[in-house]
């Protein structure tokens, strides 16, 4: 995609674990005109992970704000869209997986986080790409958590990508269209 | 699809966990004319179980009569086939995955089993709708019955795919088409 | 794909455990003129994975050529895109991700080992198909070592697709087209 090409207002960007996902949706925001905002639904809650958000980090520039939303992501995207004349050029979420975890962890209501959050996406003044994992083509997880954890992933993919106007799917960093237009993706 | 446009004979969609697709699968059902006929493979063996299959219930209208088919597939396929005035519009079997954990639970012989399943679905007189998991894009499962089963359910997912005329994958409750014509799904 | 349709220099086929990967492959490299070498990356340790290697073995016909090359694939391939007169037809590396897992498990330095093969593809006087698994489309691993596994995988399929000019998913035995010409395939 060429600078300039208008992004979709929401778009899902979906994929397995290092499959590319988030570089892609780097790239379709930095294609974008104004400045990018990086909304980071991870905690470093241990080395592993800490070390994971510096991969991350280093490889944006400084086109890049960056907000943490661990579990407050709606309230988070509404506050970035009321931003007025400080209303960023795009908003990248990475990654709605994490932002489950969180509120699960935090024994929060699934389906009623899951519901305002695909309620809020549709109002935001700002176009938002969101990423997420495609945790459902294994194996079923012996563990029962996993398995609860599995199937709420699968509904906030379906719930997030039935309001989303452009959803793509990445494998070995190669983008594939599920839903939207099929334009050259940069 | 509009009502009326003719289902395949044989349709298989194939997906992850809480893809969407069992809905899918009900959605194209219910767009052909006449009764709908759902095989259900699942036995309500424990707690989980029960409510997973309560809530897919629910989700189908009075349109549609169950039959249980554990086990015995190929013949319940065959029976309403064969039903003359009584035979339904459509039929759909969800899933061929807990089938498959099914007759190896029963210790049959599985290489027998899906070829026979295989076999009888040309030919049907009445349009199948066939869902199955695809299981196969995980890691290595640590336990050895784990990896049998995942080795059967591929065999099984290319077996069923040869034979049919057309095959959706479904991910976050978006279809792509495997195989087939592209037409506009419900 | 008719026989003669030419190759492109570097194909990467991509799926899950018994997803009819190796089969398309082989099927491809049938479809072209000459001797076809197989580069087995798989060492038999163990019943399991002798078994597995007999079953590939049984279905390929006499065209073809074995080499093993469990760790020092840069090397092997070298090696016959230098071979003169002897020089194949085509090569089949199968798999990448066994190749991952031996030189994991021979503690080198994972990184420097795909950044060598990645460069030396592109210089081969041989067509090369190339198989590996997609293992990240499942739950997070509770294991450590899997988790490092699955990033390492990740990567190496993301580097290989990069140089790669076509790239095929395959599932339930049929391909889906993720980078390069949409042809026939056999």
């Amino acid at each position: 995609m060429s600078p300039h090409v208008p992004l979709a207002p929401i778009t899902l960007i979906l994929g397995g674990a290092r499959s590319g996902k988030s570089a892609l949706a780097e790239r379709l925001a930095e294609s974008q005109p104004g400045p990018c905002v990086y909304v980071a639904t991870a905690e470093a809650w241990d080395e592993e992970m800490t070390e994971r958000i510096a991969q991350h980090q280093a490889r944006r520039g400084n086109r890049w704000h960056t907000h943490e939303a661990p579990r407050d992501l709606v309230a988070c995207l509404q506050r970035l869209s009321d931003g007025g004349p400080e209303r960023p050029g795009v908003i990248l979420v990475d990654c709605l997986t994490l932002w489950l975890t969180n509120i699960m962890l935090a024994e929060r209501a699934i389906g009623t986080e899951i519901q305002a959050l695909t309620a809020c996406l549709p109002d935001l003044r700002v176009p938002v790409i969101l990423v997420s994992n495609e945790v459902g083509l294994g194996i079923v997880p012996e563990n029962a958590l996993a398995r609860r954890f599995r199937d709420h992933a699968g509904r906030l993919n379906q719930a997030t990508a039935a309001v989303a106007h452009s959803v793509i799917f990445v494998a070995a960093g190669l983008p594939l269209v599920l839903k939207g237009e099929a334009k050259a993706l940069p």
